[in-house]
């Protein structure tokens, strides 16, 4: 089996990202995993070798043959976008904005052409991207837009714990309003889906419940009875391997040990909360659904730390590893 | 410093209580924490040794002041109120809830006379204590009547992390409802006051948000703009070390590496997933309010396992850890 290539678009280089992507690749079993390659730009990158003393060559490529793939070179596609000396670390500034948005098309661009089979991502700025113009809040959306994608799905994964969010970004009285039969039958399907594209053959998928003890027949709710339960049975007779409602205190805890492939959290926080707390820095967003696997670092441009070499390039080692596991694995699209 | 007396009564014995007390004590350490005590009787704890092959002797007591306190010791209270033959694993069965009900009794009238300073309980069947017509559903009720305390407040405990409830038996919605500044507010009091009687000088207290990031400024949700935030104002301008709303998928984290004392999670699932994802069997419950601690095993009797000696007694030992350290320096009722 042929090593699969992950791009790695260093992200807002006011930041960390461009700090985590060369302590990443200091990692020499990076290169036994996958074929590694920034998107960057040169002065950029001898910046963040200078602040994190790493005594790694940078080798400039035009096309992914020309990487020389071996510990000690990042192989690297420069953009010639930005300067170092342009940018003042930790503030919002538009030309970072730009210059990710960049970074990111190109890496797109290596994937869609099939040069690139996987994208780890670093951080970058809502605020620089809108002062950038950049019409898109994220990577999961400039990416979904590149890809053509309509509605890439979120999941987090630490250690074998795969969790899925039934709903993420909004009010946790919204989240609970969305918790009806038709929604979690439907998002147990899609789930499913995903668990299989990723090369999961017959998944076990869980869902948690929503209130205490999955609310004891009624006695602290009845979204388990009236919602979660007739959605479990239905997608069950779908044949499809799924239990639920499981405790939330427990459901976790359980497929951590093994007991299921995938978690459905039924709200931002009880799927964050239970994978943070397993291992904060290695917990991984993987963007499944899209031609491509894409996983991501779970913190943000940490504007305070910025250029002094205090980051943790642990979550960005770890984001390279599912993507170079997800790449052999993986079935592309939903 | 003499050595406190910690007080176990062994639970409904169709259960694992036996089972735990008798392997939780077979580690010699638990004797120089203190000096413990079971409170059940003697041909149910015989039967425990027999199932956990543990060669303890054991060693009838009247009074605490005869107890050999003594590592291969297990010195106990003989309540002669039920018969190990009679008593069948893993059903639920009144005598056996009698008698669960009646370990409780004696142990807290140790507590009660100073005989013993600190509690730490096993499980209990409330289907037990029904059919025995013990009108109670569980440890707190009984002990909070026993030792004269309207309103004992409970408090997780795993590691250095503590996490206090602003609810918990009621539905998620409920839970929501019952976010008001008021309540927060007096919730922060209360919190603080609980760790100072646990010995903690000047505790700094965080209070989790209850939307995603904490709502966004309003984004998704306004309880944290409206409720919390207010809340934490006003208890800042009593004096109190309290910051929030700090996002929950961090601020566990961020407690966990010892930046705050205490954290108060605002439903039920929040602090119970963050605590128990950190280590499972090591979270334990603490009571707080009471005149003496009380710790207890955050699992039940385990009816399908009781007597097989699959049970592992770390949660049971873990509760006598706490129980003992607390005891020093508790203060009594908040």
């Amino acid at each position: 089996m042929s090593k699969k290539t992950v791009v790695i678009p260093v992200g807002d280089v006011a930041g960390v990202g461009p700090e985590i992507a060369v302590k990443a690749l200091a990692h020499p079993e990076v290169y036994e995993w996958c074929r590694p390659v920034l998107v960057g730009e040169k002065s950029v990158l001898e910046r963040a070798l200078r602040i994190t003393e790493l005594p790694q060559q940078l080798h400039r490529i035009e096309t992914v043959e020309e990487a020389k793939d071996c510990p000690g070179v990042i192989d690297y596609f420069d953009l010639h976008n930005i300067q170092a000396e342009e940018i003042v670390f930790g503030k919002v500034q538009a030309k970072a904005g730009r210059a990710a948005f960049e970074f990111i098309e190109k890496s797109a661009e290596l994937l869609k052409t099939g040069q690139a089979d996987a994208i780890a991502t670093t951080a970058i700025n809502k605020e620089a991207l809108k002062a950038a113009k950049i019409p898109y809040i994220g990577h999961t959306e400039i990416l979904g837009d590149l890809l053509d994608t309509e509605d890439p799905m979120t999941m987090f994964q630490v250690r074998n714990l795969k969790v899925f969010f039934l709903t993420r970004h909004m009010s946790l009285r919204d989240a609970i309003d969305a918790v009806t039969e038709e929604n979690v039958y439907r998002y147990i399907l899609r789930c499913c889906a995903g668990l299989k594209n990723l090369g999961i053959g017959n998944p076990r998928i869980a869902v948690a419940g929503l209130n205490p003890h999955s609310g004891e027949h009624g006695l602290f709710g009845w979204e388990e009875v009236r919602e979660i339960a007739p959605a479990v049975e239905r997608a069950k007779k779908d044949g499809i391997c799924v239990e639920g409602p499981v405790p939330a205190d427990s459901v976790f805890h359980i497929a951590l040990k093994g007991a299921y492939d995938g978690v459905i959290s039924l709200y931002h926080d009880q799927g964050h909360i239970a994978t943070k707390m397993v291992d904060f820095e290695r917990t991984i967003s993987v963007t499944i659904g899209m031609p491509c696997i894409r996983t991501s670092v779970d913190h943000g441009t940490a504007f305070d730390i910025a250029g002094k070499n205090l980051v943790s390039e642990v979550s960005m080692y770890e984001a390279i590893r599912l993507a170079a596991e997800y790449a052999v694995t993986y079935r592309g699209r939903c």
